[in-house]
């Protein structure tokens, strides 16, 4: 049997920065991102999909704000399911297509998936996540009066909604991600980190107000499939020391006591590198035959071979 | 093993009509239609869901023209993407949240689902189906013009988009329903009868601006699933001969060639209990130990039982 991994796909694997939003775009750069996957199931890896939504749930949010007057704009829980749809849709039409023209047999397919989280976690009571459109302060005070909504002002360039990031606990379609992995088929599960829900008393689910990291979410995921590898895709080649200085030093090999030290350190920005440097972390920390990768999209297949980007072992 | 039914859910199952169209209000719409499927799940059918998406597509395209300015609208294949992550995630949590506290093992999961049509199909040439916002007949010019859309006056209300509704011939994903199926799940598939994708010269999938009738979308996968039962569920108790006329009569045992005939006979409404007529008469002809059942959600049960609702057979 091959080995599985996890693969969490950043923003640049769905969409070019400097591309237009239109899904002919979208679907062009998803394209680009399916080659590289079907590399990494011809290497034998059986392969689960977990992929960011920021923009694209930006853009869901602000259609809902735009027709607010006319529709009932849907909440973020709702939202977040909506944007696993339309991004599972690109990934499984391109991802589908080039598998059977290379002959190969696996098949895609997007799985609708809830992640539960804590009411109590704190990140709830300090929103951090920008997300959606700019406003002005007067729109943005009024849209705060009107839907209880938080605000903050961001980097000069306006006020924007934030809301809370609380950490993932428990996938509720794990069961069936893994049934449909142990069928041979390559779930894309978990997109954008997951549909915040939560329990309520009677342990009954309910959505919530927040964005999962998807990198937390996907090493959760990666967890309780037991998988080898977890493969975490991003912009830059691998993980620095002093990013960005004159002194920026690539980590190539580290252990997951090392990684934790140099988080520790401030060396990885808290929006970026940070979280993907805390689930390679909590991913092989205490699990001897387990690995983690962050590196590139396009050097993903060297990656797993262990000669690029960063590699985090116990 | 226990038989396999497909159900197809109608609008009503989904939202109400004097409702708002809010999330909350969807949701316990969706918690009363949960409470049905889980009557026929504990009478011992394995289940597969198809829904449609009809008003809940319609909102999306509207939200997507209402934020044109800002962000590109998504084609027509991409909105049905994100109205089956909408539906789906809410059928799921309302459906798993009950099996789960009736102590049942089973557990629903949504799988985005593309649904092959003929881009020959001569639907394409004459597009029917309304859908999204009312314009006035100057706005409707401005779009058409803009856009490339098909628009028509509909019933002196305005004028809307058309859209083709061609014919189902594959449900892509049909491998992964079934072995979600076999392990023991309940799949929630083509939802809003599919997203709708023809294939290029070189087999390539591409999304096209249709809407696939969801009932003959369920009969289509009941079919390839060999299903023995298709249960379709609408607002009215049975199929009848005369609707709305004082002969109005119901019908409650039918043969496949009876109903022909009396779909023939112009006694089914294009827009409403044709393509219900049609599905179920394609669903059991020439396979007599399949049955199709056409009845109202809530008395899915005794149309199960063969004691209410329009039994077909060969």
């Amino acid at each position: 049997m091959n080995k599985v991994l996890v693969v969490a796909l950043g923003g640049n694997a769905l969409q070019r920065k400097s591309g237009e939003a239109s899904a002919q775009e979208q679907l062009s750069v998803v394209r680009d991102t399916a080659s590289q996957l079907v590399k990494i199931i011809k290497a034998g890896w059986r392969l689960v999909i977990v992929h960011g939504n920021g923009p694209q749930v930006g853009r869901i949010l602000l259609q809902n704000e735009a027709a607010r007057e006319q529709t009932p704009a849907m909440p973020f829980d709702v939202c977040g399911a909506m944007s696993q749809g339309m991004i599972g849709y690109h990934i499984q039409q391109a991802l589908g297509e080039m598998l059977a023209r290379e002959g190969l047999p696996q098949r895609p397919v997007t799985l609708i998936s809830q992640v539960v989280v804590d009411p109590e976690d704190l990140a709830f009571r300090h929103p951090t996540k920008p997300i959606g459109p700019f406003y002005d302060k007067a729109q943005a005070e009024a849209l705060a009066l009107k839907t209880g909504y938080t605000f903050r002002e961001d980097a000069g360039r306006g006020w924007r909604r934030v809301v809370p990031s609380p950490d993932p606990l428990e996938v509720v379609e794990l069961p069936q991600v893994a049934a449909l992995l142990e069928a041979g088929f390559i779930p894309i599960a978990a997109g954008g980190g997951g549909i915040p829900v939560a329990r309520d008393e009677r342990g009954r689910l309910y959505g919530v107000d927040a964005v999962i990291d998807k990198d937390l979410a996907a090493c959760r995921l990666a967890d309780a499939l037991k998988a080898e590898l977890l493969l975490i895709l991003t912009e830059v080649e691998q993980a620095y020391l002093d990013y960005g200085s004159p002194q920026q030093t690539g980590l190539s090999h580290v252990s997951s006591d090392e990684l934790l030290a140099c988080q520790g350190q401030g060396h990885f920005a808290s929006g970026s590198m940070g979280p993907k440097a805390e689930a390679a972390f909590r991913f092989v920390s205490g699990h001897p035959f387990r690995r983690a990768v962050i590196t590139s999209l396009d050097l993903a297949l060297e990656g797993l071979e262990g000669r690029r980007g960063t590699q985090v072992t116990d």
